[in-house]
């Protein structure tokens, strides 16, 4: 069966494609917070007694990927392409992982909006008929994130409260053309918005205005209205963009009764969190551990993730550019 | 018509997508060497009156872009998705050229070996009926990449024979269903290699085991010996990684008659240069300018281009890791 397109940016999928194996890891504070329950794994340390957070980086995604395929009796061999990605320059705990798996690599990047990127093409390739069990991953660290895009953890430079905090973890999973799991029925790429905001410590109010964009064009193009999905999970624009978000929203009169944003649940009211969570590691574990179980127990049928990436990298802050920003959206049924 | 799988790791384009518009832009350098004809343009002066190489780079981009729509009579709204990547952190050049673009924008990454991964994400695109029109553009600029990867280019570091020079430049081109233009018949997406070289400055020999892996893996796939193509491009090995190629297939008794790379032709015999070029512009240049010309003038009818990538970044030399690399495919035919 052959790819959907529908309205100008949405692609539906009706073969199906199913999430048929999932492990979410994530680090001592995320389980901590109020959805601890929901994560497969808590680490007691964040570094795993590696020397550097970016080797425990890497090791948290490869153990992952490793127990996602395990626990479903899988191995590297039943998968045809590793989809994935992470905040790191040149996605190199991605690659590292890869390294190691020894499955045909596409490399990606949209910051946090990674995870939703890596379904939505999986799932291209999967009801192209290209493969029949893809992988896709992604990590983060908040040490690792902390001294590439900010300032060394030991400086100790006091955050603001629109600061967010990346989330220390991964989230893996095998989309099959067969099987049972969750299904994805839809994709909505994303283009690069930039309101022109130029402050890092604020990412979530530069990412809000690239979530509703990518929102009412999935909603123009599907028909539907936001109300058919139970849940509309953006991820990660904190409490500040997802405040931005709403009030953008209301300025077009559209209702959004049912939107809640991983970055702002994952670590609960916790004002040492600033205005919560981003890094490519969270929308992937909201949505493997959190929404996955709601699937499961029926609580939820029908999710529209969003997935949310501001693209700067240091060097644009240092020369004055604003953030161009992204969001993918990939709708998930029961 | 849908996917085909070929082997083990190989995709068929039974609709064999097409390039029916395309662009290159090389810098000073570039345009000072043997294949200097082969390319759309010549810049006078590689910053274009910028402040700095970053801004130039995005901006070589933008016009290089705008330039391969532009003459076929296309406009941004005519394309469906933008696939391509960079060698800068956060693929940030890319990011800002699809600010401008405004259309659904896939960022990938595979370093120098980007173009033919989006070669043959875009042919996927197209043959599975997700889209009929797809831009792949790349670039890369010599003084953004030696900052970021090497040193300021103030310092005046001197260069060993085997490191190669970052081409500055841009490529850019439209895939489409229907149309007029080489065609894409095959993409091999290859796995991730690393055979434990550390040396940054030789790259080229780093990179020679996965262009032999990804070439072994298509000509199992499909059946074909190396004679089967006109031409086997590699890029950008340099002239150290295609030396390294060469022992590596002789050991295993692979004849390649036809062997070329990108980057040990495009600045001639000038050591001046190193082993050759690199860069992810590179081997988009030497495709769109050099091979699609010769096929265009029935001196060359098919063509496997292998696009190679060095998957480091600045920490993971400073930690002492061994370098990651990549190789992916695409066939073309004239």
């Amino acid at each position: 069966m052959n790819g959907v397109r529908v309205g100008s940016q949405t692609i539906a999928f009706p073969s199906c494609p199913r999430l048929i194996a999932m492990h979410t890891v994530v680090g001592k504070q995320e389980g901590q917070g109020p959805y601890a329950e929901y994560f497969h794994e808590i680490l007691a340390d964040d570094l795993l007694g590696q020397k550097t957070p970016e080797k425990a980086e890497r090791q948290i995604l490869e153990q992952t990927i490793d127990q996602a395929l395990r626990k479903q009796g899988l191995v590297p061999q039943d998968i045809q392409y590793y989809v994935g990605g992470d905040l790191l320059n040149q996605v190199i705990s991605t690659v590292f992982s890869a390294r190691s798996l020894e499955v045909p690599f596409l490399g990606i990047f949209s910051a946090c909006g990674t995870f939703s990127q890596g379904l939505g093409l999986a799932s291209v390739l999967l009801q192209g008929g290209f493969a029949d069990k893809v992988l896709v991953a992604t990590s983060s660290h908040y040490q690792t994130a902390e001294r590439q895009y900010r300032y060394p953890i030991e400086l100790n430079v006091q955050h603001v409260s629109t600061n967010q905090h990346t989330v220390t973890g991964a989230g893996a999973c095998v989309l099959a053309a067969d099987g049972e799991g969750p299904k994805i029925t839809h994709a909505t790429f994303g283009k690069v918005v930039d309101m022109g905001l130029k402050n890092p410590n604020d990412m979530g109010s530069a990412m809000a205005p690239a979530a509703l964009a990518t929102l009412e064009q999935h909603l123009a193009d599907t028909g539907r209205s936001p109300d058919y999905y139970d849940l509309i999970l953006t991820g990660d624009l904190g409490r500040q963009g997802l405040k931005m978000l709403r009030i953008l929203a209301e300025k077009k009169n559209l209702q959004l009764n049912n939107v809640a944003d991983g970055g702002a649940l994952i670590y609960g009211d916790n004002p040492k969190f600033g205005a919560g969570a981003s890094g490519a590691a969270c929308s992937a574990v909201m949505t493997l551990g959190y929404v996955n179980t709601q699937l499961f127990l029926g609580k939820l049928h029908k999710v529209l993730l969003i997935g949310t990436g501001a693209m700067l990298n240091q060097l644009t802050i240092q020369q004055g550019e604003s953030i161009p920003t992204i969001a993918h959206a990939a709708a998930i049924e029961a």
